[in-house]
């Protein structure tokens, strides 16, 4: 299936270098659609924000080393990294708790470019169980593990409240998911086996501020 | 006004560690909340989800060496690594943009508790101008520029539509906002000196793919 024995699906990949695959899919997704065939792993490297022996290292771990003189080749290399990640099958997602940031989720393109279907919104109140948002039926929470068989849904997003997060995870986990994105600003509790990623929406703001905090002082000596 | 020359705020810290100083801020909140008073390397980078040798480099970049046999005083390091952040500091923001995204964003308690004080929500829709969110008032996006000048905002959080964004940008930019964080699915362009990050909530989501696609041919076999 693959023509390199480096590029084995199974090899361990470092959980930092898995962290940026992402960032490299979205940076050479940016060069696709600025009609970029080949790129240099300098060129690559500060359009993900990584230093580029940094970024060699990483591709390294797909078995991909671009060509002496010509680099990577854009579109193989947004394949190699999307195959890596489990991006180029479908996933199909559910998301809890619709309130204003449940709606925005549902509504975010970015899930849906990258492979993630949304095939169904849960909510627990009755009156939100009217709603279609982004053409999907909000439904009952109760007809969540029915939902999650009928789909094989292995991926959830927690978008409630912090106080209903943790009974949302716990039937999530009942239900057989095995993954967890949570918006709720609260620590879950999991068995082993299960992966939890909280979205801290903050931690990009702390980076400006770093920034921003340097430049003041300065006064446009830059 | 520093102890040790290293900490000298001036001094030039590596990107990628100023990616995951509020990485770290974040798993030491949660020690502290848990009523760890000190902790190891070690722990402290199993808290990040980074290794330790990694950990303790960065943290020498802030003059941080924690104690042998002891480790690190988790209050007195929050401390350490949030001033670096700069987010010791009052930073005044505002959200343009008051969709679902925009009131998710302006009732998002991890900005108040991280010192970004959102001073104003705007939006072009007349009809959105009545609104209070989170205690703010909704205020017309003409009135951005006094606003700006009025609270001396130096951070803007664009979260309209993708159509809207890169004029939202430029007005920002024109008003003296020199730090943009755009939740909108489009890129912008800024003149030198000021900074866009841009929020991919899919990220974590490829993570949580990478690992589920590695759990299913196993069957449990963990």
């Amino acid at each position: 299936m693959t023509t390199r024995a480096s590029a084995d699906s199974t090899r361990e990949i470092p959980e930092a270098t898995v962290a940026r695959l992402p960032i490299y899919l979205r940076a050479l997704t940016a060069l696709a659609e600025s009609s970029i065939v080949t790129c240099s792993s300098e060129e690559l490297a500060t359009a993900a924000g990584v230093n580029s022996a940094k970024l060699r290292k990483d591709l390294s771990y797909l078995g991909s080393y671009g060509t002496r003189g010509v680099g990577y080749d854009v579109d193989y290399l947004r394949y190699q990294i999307a195959r890596q990640i489990g991006v180029t099958q479908d996933w199909p997602v559910i998301i809890v708790g619709i309130g204003n940031l449940g709606h925005a989720l549902a509504n975010y393109s970015g899930f849906r470019s990258r492979g993630f279907r949304v095939v169904a919104l849960l909510d627990t109140d009755p009156s939100r169980q009217t709603e279609v948002v982004a053409g999907v039926d909000v439904r009952p929470f109760r007809d969540m593990e029915a939902i999650v068989r009928q789909h094989g849904v292995a991926i959830g997003v927690i978008a409630t409240p912090a106080a209903a997060a943790q009974e949302v995870a716990d039937r999530m986990v009942a239900a057989g998911i095995g993954s967890i994105l949570n918006f709720a600003p609260t620590v879950l509790s999991v068995p082993p086996g299960v992966d939890v990623r909280k979205v801290d929406l903050s931690i990009e703001l702390q980076i400006l501020a770093y920034h921003e905090q340097r430049k003041a002082p300065q006064e446009q000596s830059v």
